[in-house]
Formats: structure tokens, C-alpha cells, sequence
């Protein structure tokens, strides 16, 4: 099987005028992602890797450029899933880690570590303890300061002041990033990133870091016919009560028509969840990679916001195809969503 | 309906010659938490009141007393949900907050809020963040020496020596306390906490805190003819992996027999787990209050672990009835589980 890579910057409003560059980052991590797969990388380190690369770039609200907290500081929360050993490793409200999707990779890869004691390997670090085990794993640790981009700062000074002057102006900054792969061998990965919501509590954890709301990726095993691969996007504390990436994989997996099964779940268990009754606009979004036994592949989107930038790339493109993705002009924001994709057949075949 | 609150001290290993002082903490708890509904508390106060009796407690593992760190300080987990509202607070990792279940119920009540900008009420508040919402929000703050109590630090010394020689004897020290309550409204609630497990990395965070995992409650609504609340202990990773506290209060809602639901989802979910797959031992547990619209009410427990130690108490009683359940001599741990409990019909009749 061929292998293919998806991410996206976000789902929520990306301003037009920077469409192309939303474009630009997107192909770029589509095309580590690629390199990573033929050099033999696995789906797990291809996402890690074009995960990393949206973390870098200072546009997203991933890493370095992300949002601050209301102290003025980056904090992140990052998750990266397995779909071959149904591991996971995720880390919230971390600071001076230059790329938190790596901190969470490390935690993933040591879930089949025995420890002595009848210790488990933790599945979720925070806070400080979370900066300490990246430091002893050997990753990149930073200043504050260089995760703080101009943007980003700016941001801040402005809606602290509509804060103080209590302008209700919606915070529309809700840009998680994410990747779905699935690697030659047919198993899939799913991770994502996200600085939070603008202005959010220190200490304030969302659904990018969290089992079951952030990533999911499920390889095909005895009792299934697809794998699947998701990263959600939007309003964390949402994303995190509707559990919607696991809800999304799990309706996934027995669905006898991908596109038609998304739109479903988005639907009855996000627009219409009983957890979300008091929620007004519900505002969220996933990039989904379904791939079944015969080789028939979808990757989808999804969203309830505007917007969502996103890309994707097979083993046989030349180069990705990035979009931004809009929500019809006459939908209701967080009331109505999208569903688009893109299907192709792998192996001996491509018909895109 | 008249109220009845269950509470317990974790699913895991107690030392018979504490049996009765186990019950003893269990009995106080019950108490307590009846006293709330008396006085005109909801389900939500009275497990928070029953769990901060738990947490003082020395003995247990949460709150002052719990399991040390590797750096040998106290790092606290704990959750609560209202099935009322469906709202859910959770904190992980914190320091220095002497009832870290009064930091969930703060977050969980704060949840109907609307905030300016778009801004969303959080969920999860971890490390240094929590402890900084819990100072904001008046609750009471100690130094690290006072929630270490004698019996927590020579057990860390013991561990710690064993860890060095790498002695390969199990830790078996894995009690997450927790209650469940339904209140004269019939809305049900469930809370519990933790110290986690000893010599966990600094920034951990285990199901105690976590959505859908160390707690849930749903209360009746159009859809549904049952309450459930549902607060799960054990080995955290595996419970987070599972999502138990959610899954079995699904299967629930919709079981001819509690008891049997219980049995069927603790084996197809936990022990049969696909996303354990490669765990020898799962050791978990949980404590369940089913209450139907007609007013059946049912308090259960299960665990895979050798004893759970639990109390419960209806407004009708004269005294709490508090057990050390323990799994049957010929199960083997962590790959079997056993199921009790007590029913009883509540309002006009009472037959217990």
C-alpha cells in the first residue's frame, strides 16, 4: 500500500489574505511528512514530523507563534496516537518545549516499556513535570520568550483590551494542528497540536492533549475491515465532552459510506450531543483518513467554523494539494457543517 | 425519592489488620455526605463533602496522605460530574491544595458561566495553574509538608530502595477514593480523587481527573429511564484507556439488569479490552449507583483487584453499611472480576 499524509492548520477563520500562505504551510508539512515514508519513516513518525513543521511556523497555534495564556505565555497541549498498538502519549499546559507533539511521541513510543514495580509508563504529563521529562528525553527546550511570536503578541494586547472594556467580539482563534497518515505497511497514526484558546487560564488543558478527544488511530485488526485516523480541531473544552475523534473512528470503522458516516456523527454526537445542550454554536472540526482492506482510501474534512486549511498528499503526487475548505455561504456557524474529501484507490492502481 | 450516598476507599490491595479502620473512614464519609442532602445539599455537594472526608483521612490514598512522587512531594488528581447539567471540573497534578475535589466542584460549577470574547469556562485546570484557581477561588492552600503523612513517606523510602535494587514485587498501592450520590431531586453526581500511584513522574495525570474515566453521571431525561453515576478506581493508564467510568454508565442506562450489565461491560471493556491488549494484570474497579424512574435503586461495585473497601448509606438508614468486598479466593487478579451489590426500592416503599 502506498502510503498518504493529510494535515490542517485549523478549523475556525483563517482571514483571506492569508489563504496562500495557509496553502504554503500546509504542503510543506505534507511534503516532510512524504519524505519521512520513503525514507522508511513510519505513519507515527511521519505525523510526529509534519506536525513539527506546522508547530514551527509562526501563523499556526501550534508551538512557537501560539496563543498566550492570560499571564502572557505559551502553553501547549499535544497528543500522537497509534493505530498499530493502540498507543498514546499525550502532554498539556507545557512550557519552554520547542515541539510538543515530539514530547508526546515519547511518551507513546515508552507505553510498551515494562517497568519494575508494577510502574506504567504515564500516558499523560503536565506542567512542569511535563517540561522535566522533555529535558531528560533530550528534546529541544526553549526561552519563553522564542515561543512568543510578534502576532501572537499582539493578539494578546488587543484582546486583553476588549476584554477589560468587555466587548463581547467572539474569540475566533481556535487553529489545533494535526496529521493523519497511514504508512506502507497499511497502519495509520494520527497527532495534533494546539497553544489553546487565546487568553485561556494557565494551567488550562483541551482536547489536543486528551485520549479520545484530540487524535484516534485504529489499524485494521481481526475484527475490522478499515483503519482510521483522526485529529479533531475547534473549541476544546467541546471536542473534549463529546470525546468526538474516538466517537468519529469508532462510528468509522463500521460505516458503509465514509462521507455519509462523518456528516452523521458530526451531526447526532457533536451539533446535536447531549453534552453540548447549553451550547449555543458549537465549533469544531476533524481531518479524517479511512482506509479499508481493498485499498479504497478517503481523507475527509469536517467542520461547523468558516474555514479549515488543510492538505494532503499521496506516495504517488507529485506535489500535495492544499485547500482551505469554507463553510457555505448560507450555513450558520457552528450550527451547520461541512463534509468534502477526496478518494483514491492505492496499491496496483490510483484513480484519483 | 429519598437520597442515598455510596462511597468507597479504592479497588486494590488492604491489609487486613486495617479492615476495620477502612470501614471506619467509609462510615464517615457516608455520613457526612447524608448530612449534606439533609440539610437541602444536592447529590453534587454531598459527594464533595463525602470525598474531602476521604481525602483528610491518612489513610487513604488522596488529599493529605497520598502517594509520593518521585521527587517525593504530594501531586493530586480528582473530578466530579453532575448529571443535572451533564458539567463535569477535573483538575491533575496539583500541589498544595488540601481538597483537590473542592478545586473539580469549583471548576464544575463555574461551567454554566458565559464568559466575554467566545471564552469558555475550562474543564481541566493542571499544576500550577490549578493551584492558582484554587488560591482565586478562596479554597485552602497548604504547605507540601502538611499533606505528607508519616505512613506515605516511609512507604516512598521502602519503594524507593526497592526501585534501585529493581526488585520486581508488584505495587499494589492503587487506592483512588470516590462517591456517588442521588439526591431527593433523583439527580444523581460522582466525584473521586487521587494521589495516584507511587513514585509516578512528577506531572502525571491519571483517570481520577480525566472526562469520561474517574467519573460520570447522567441523570433521567426525556431520552433515558435511569440514573447512573459511576466513580472508577485502579490502575489510572488503563482505566483512561478504557474510559471506563463513561462506558459503564452507557451500558447502563440502557441494562435489563445492572448487575449483569456490569459483569458484561467489566469483561468485554476492561478485562477484554482491545486497547489493553498487551497488559497481563488489569486491576480496576468501580462503584455504581443505578436508580430507575420507578425508584429501583441499585448500589454496585466490581473490581479485579483482591478487596475493595466501600460504604453506603439511604436516608432512611440509622447507620451506614460499610464492607471490604474482596475478589473470590480462586479468581486470579486482574483476570477476573467480581460483581456485588445491594437494591432496594426507595420512596414510598423501602425494601432493603
Amino acid at each position: 500500500m502506498d502510503g498518504i499524509i493529510a494535515v490542517h492548520c485549523g478549523a475556525g477563520y483563517h482571514s483571506p489574505r492569508y489563504y496562500r500562505e495557509y496553502k504554503r504551510i500546509c504542503n510543506r508539512a505534507c511534503r516532510k511528512g512524504m519524505e519521512i515514508l520513503q525514507q522508511g519513516g513510519s505513519a507515527l513518525d511521519a505525523v510526529r514530523e509534519a506536525v513539527m513543521v506546522l508547530e514551527n511556523d509562526p501563523l499556526t497555534n501550534a508551538g512557537y507563534g501560539s496563543n498566550l495564556t492570560t499571564e502572557g505565555l505559551v502553553e501547549t497541549d499535544a497528543s500522537i496516537m497509534s493505530g498499530k498498538d493502540l498507543t498514546f502519549g499525550g502532554c498539556g499546559a507545557i512550557k519552554r518545549v520547542k515541539n510538543p507533539v515530539a514530547l508526546a511521541y515519547d511518551l507513546c513510543v515508552k507505553q510498551l516499556e515494562t517497568l519494575p514495580l508494577g510502574l506504567v509508563p504515564p500516558t499523560l504529563l503536565v506542567g512542569p513535570g511535563g517540561l522535566q521529562h522533555a529535558k531528560s528525553a533530550g528534546l529541544k527546550i526553549v526561552s519563553h520568550k522564542k515561543l512568543i511570536s510578534q502576532k501572537s503578541l499582539k493578539q494578546y494586547d488587543k484582546y486583553r483590551e476588549m476584554l477589560k472594556t468587555h466587548n463581547s467580539y467572539e474569540n475566533k482563534l481556535l487553529d489545533t494542528v494535526g496529521a493523519v497518515c497511514v504508512d506502507d505497511t497499511g497502519h495509520v497514526a494520527a497527532a495534533c497540536s494546539s497553544g489553546g484558546i487565546l487568553l485561556k487560564k494557565p494551567g488550562r488543558v483541551g482536547q489536543a492533549a486528551l485520549y479520545g478527544s484530540g487524535t484516534w488511530a485504529d489499524s485494521f485488526d481481526k475484527t475490522t475491515e478499515s483503519s482510521v485516523a483522526v485529529c479533531t480541531t475547534g473549541c476544546g473544552e467541546h471536542l473534549v465532552q463529546t470525546q468526538l475523534a474516538k466517537e468519529i473512528a469508532e462510528d468509522l470503522k463500521y460505516a458503509t459510506c465514509p462521507t455519509i458516516g462523518l456528516h452523521k456523527t458530526m451531526t447526532d454526537k457533536f451539533l446535536k450531543s447531549r453534552y453540548l445542550k447549553t451550547v449555543k454554536q458549537k465549533m469544531g472540526g476533524a481531518l479524517v483518513l479511512h482506509v479499508t482492506l481493498n485499498g479504497d482510501v478517503s481523507v475527509l474534512w469536517t467542520h461547523s467554523t468558516k474555514t479549515m486549511a488543510l492538505g494532503y498528499m499521496k506516495a504517488t503526487d507529485k506535489k500535495p494539494k492544499s485547500i482551505i475548505s469554507k463553510l457555505p455561504v448560507e450555513a450558520s456557524v457552528g450550527e451547520t457543517v461541512t463534509v468534502s474529501g477526496s478518494h483514491f484507490f492505492v496499491n496496483r492502481q490510483d484513480s484519483h
